[in-house]
C-alpha cells in the first residue's frame, strides 16, 4: 500500500484538530465586558490565547516531522497504520487538555491540568516513537533501508525527547505556566532540529 | 471517474468524524472539580474517555477497511458515489451516538443508548455490504475481475460481521458497558483481518 | 492554474460541512429522558434527524455534481477561483438553515424557516449556474470546447432546477415538514440525473 | 521536500476554518421569536451574517493568494514550513475575532472588538509577508529564480496592503461597521488583483 492515501487522512487530522482549538477561545459574556471594559475582559482570557498557542504550535511541529518521516516510507501495511492510527488519536485528543488547562491554568488545581496536558505529550511521543520503530522494523517500508546503528541512534533521540516531556510532568507540580511555555520552547526547538537527521537529511 | 477525488472526499470525511469525537470530552465545571479535588471529577468523565477511545478506533478501522477494498477500484459510476455517500452518513454519524452513550452510560436507560449506538454500527456494516455489492457487481469498477465464488465469499463475511454486529444490539440491553468494550474488540479485530483477504492479499 | 488545488480545497469544504451537520444532532438532556423514557425523549428529535438527513443528501449530491463538473475543466483562472469561492459559501452556510428548520420545524413559525432553508437552496442553484456560466464562457478552460447549443442546453436545465427550488420557497408557507420531503426528493432526482449531461457522458 | 503536502495540510487548514465559521450564525431562541416573530428575530441577527460574510470571504481570498504563491515554489525546507505555520495560525485564528466582532457590533465597546479583528488581519498580513520573504530569500526554493528588483517590489506591494490594514485599525475607533465593510472590500480588491503579478503572470 502506497502512502499517499495514509498521508491525505493524516493531514486531514492534523489540519482539523490544529484547527477546532480555535473554538475555545472563548468571546467574553456582554455582562463582563460592562464591569470594566472589554479590553480588560478580553485581557482575562489570557490563558486560553497561550494555551492556544503553544497547542498550536506542538501540532504544527508534530505534522512537520510526520511529513518527514513520511518522505523515508515507501509503503505502509496493516500494523503500520495502525501505529499511525494511535498517533492520530494522541494528536487529535489534544484540544481536550488544552481546554482543561486553559480553563484551569489561574486555579488552585492547575497542577492537575498540567499534568494531564503534560501526559498526553508523553502519550504523543510515545506513539511517534512506536510508529517509527514500526516503520524501520519492516522490511521494505522504507525508501532506504537503515543500518541498524542508525536506527537504533534515531530511537534514542527519540527516547530522549521522552524524558523532557517526563520531565514536563514533574514540573506541571511546580508550575502549571511554566509548564506551558517548556511545551512552547519544546516544539520550537523540534521544529528546527530533526528527529531523524542522519537518515533524512541527504534523502531528499 | 477515477477514484482520486472519491478518496479525497472520503478521506475528508472520516479524518474530520474521528476527530470531531474531541468536542465532546468535557471539562468538569469549576465548582465540580472544587468539591471533591479535579483528579475526581476528571475520573467521573470516564464513560466519555470510553466511548471516545472506542469509536476512534472504530472509525480509524473502517477508514483502513475502505482505503483497502478502494485500492482495487478501477472507476466509480453514480451508483458507486451513492453507496459511497450512504457509508459516510452512517461514519458521520458516528459522534452523535458516542456523546449519548459516553451521557447515558451509567444511567439506568444505558441501554437504549448503547442499542442505538450498536445500530449505527450495523447499517455503517450494511452500508459497507452495500457499497462492496454495488462496485462488485458493476463490470468495469474493479481493476481485476473477482470470479462469483470469491465474490459470494468476501459477501458472506461481511454478513458475519452483520451478525456480531446484530448481537452487541441484543447484549445492549443486558450491559451497556459490555456493548462498548465489544465494539473497541470488534474494532481491533477487523483492523488485522483484512475484509478483503482473497481479492486484496495478491494485489499490493 | 491546474484544477487539483480547487478540487482539493472545495472537497475539503463540502467534507467538512457534510460532517458539521452532526453536531446538531442533540442528546436529550437527562430530566427530559427521565419523564417518559429516553426511546420518548430521542423520538420527539425527530425534526432533528430528518434535517440531518436530507442536508447531507444535498451536499453529498452537490459535490458529486461539482466533481462531475470539474472532471471537464482543463485549467482555472480567477473569476472562476472566485465563482466556485461563492458556490463554497452557500454549501458551507447549509449547517445554519439546517439547525434552524431542525429547531423550528414543529413550531407555529416553520414556514419561515423553510423558506430560508430553501432560499438557501436557491442561492446555491444560482451559485452552481453562475459557475458553470463563468466556466464555459473562457476559452480555454474546459478539456473540450463546448458548441453554443450545448452551452445553453446545460444552462437551461439549471434554470429548470431553480424554478424547483423558487417553488419549494412558495411551498414553506403551506406545509415545512412538505418542503423538507421536497429538497430530500430532488436530492435524490439530481444524484442520479446528471446536470450535464450531453457535456459529460462521453467524456469519462 | 516538496509542495504538495504543504499543499494538502493549508488547504485543510483554510477549508476547515472557512467552513467552522458557520458554527457561530445563531439560531435565535424560541422565546425570543415568540415575541415579534421569527423574520425579525433573524433580522436581528444580520451582525453575525454581516461578519461571517467578510470573514468567508477574507479566507477565501486568501487561500486563492496562498495558492496563487506556492504555484511559483518548487521546493520547501524548515523555515519556509515554519513561516507557513504562523501564516495558517493567523488564519485558523480568524473565527474568534469573527465571533467577537458580532457579538459586539452593535455594542457601545464594538471599537474594541473592530480593531482586534484589524489587527488579526494586520498579523496574516505580516505573515503572509514573512512566508513570501522565506520563500524568496533562499536559493533553490523558487521554480524560477526572482531578480532582486522584482523581489522588492513584490514585498513593497505586500507592505502597502500591510499599511491598509494598520489604518482598519484606526478606522476600528470611529466605525466598528465601516471597518466590517472596508475589510470586505479589500478581499475583493485583492481576489481580482494579484499580489504576485510579475512573478506570476507569465508562469502558468
Amino acid at each position: 500500500m502506497r502512502t499517499s492515501r495514509l498521508e491525505a487522512f493524516s493531514d486531514g487530522v492534523f489540519a482539523i484538530a490544529i484547527t477546532l482549538l480555535v473554538l475555545d477561545l472563548a468571546v467574553p459574556p456582554l455582562a463582563e465586558s460592562e464591569r470594566d471594559g472589554l479590553w480588560a475582559a478580553l485581557g482575562r482570557e489570557w490563558p486560553s490565547y497561550f494555551a492556544y498557542l503553544v497547542s498550536f504550535l506542538v501540532i504544527g511541529i508534530i505534522w512537520i516531522n510526520h511529513h518527514t518521516m513520511l518522505t523515508l516510507v515507501e509503503r505502509v501495511d496493516r500494523p503500520i497504520l495502525f501505529a499511525n492510527l494511535v498517533l492520530l488519536m494522541t494528536v487529535s485528543v489534544i484540544p481536550f487538555p488544552t481546554r482543561l488547562l486553559a480553563e484551569y491554568l489561574l486555579e488552585p488545581e492547575a497542577h492537575v491540568a498540567a499534568a494531564v496536558y503534560s501526559a498526553t505529550m508523553l502519550a504523543m511521543g510515545a506513539a511517534f516513537y512506536a510508529l517509527w520503530s514500526t516503520i524501520t522494523r519492516r522490511p521494505g517500508s522504507l525508501r532506504r533501508p537503515l543500518d541498524p546503528e542508525t536506527r537504533r541512534a534515531t530511537l534514542r533521540r527519540f527516547g530522549a525527547g521522552q524524558v523532557l516531556y517526563a520531565a514536563a510532568i514533574g514540573l506541571s507540580f511546580v508550575s502549571a505556566i511554566a509548564t506551558l511555555a517548556l511545551h512552547g520552547a519544546l516544539g520550537i526547538y523540534y521544529c528546527f532540529d530533526q528527529l531523524t537527521p542522519s537518515a533524512g537529511d541527504d534523502d531528499r
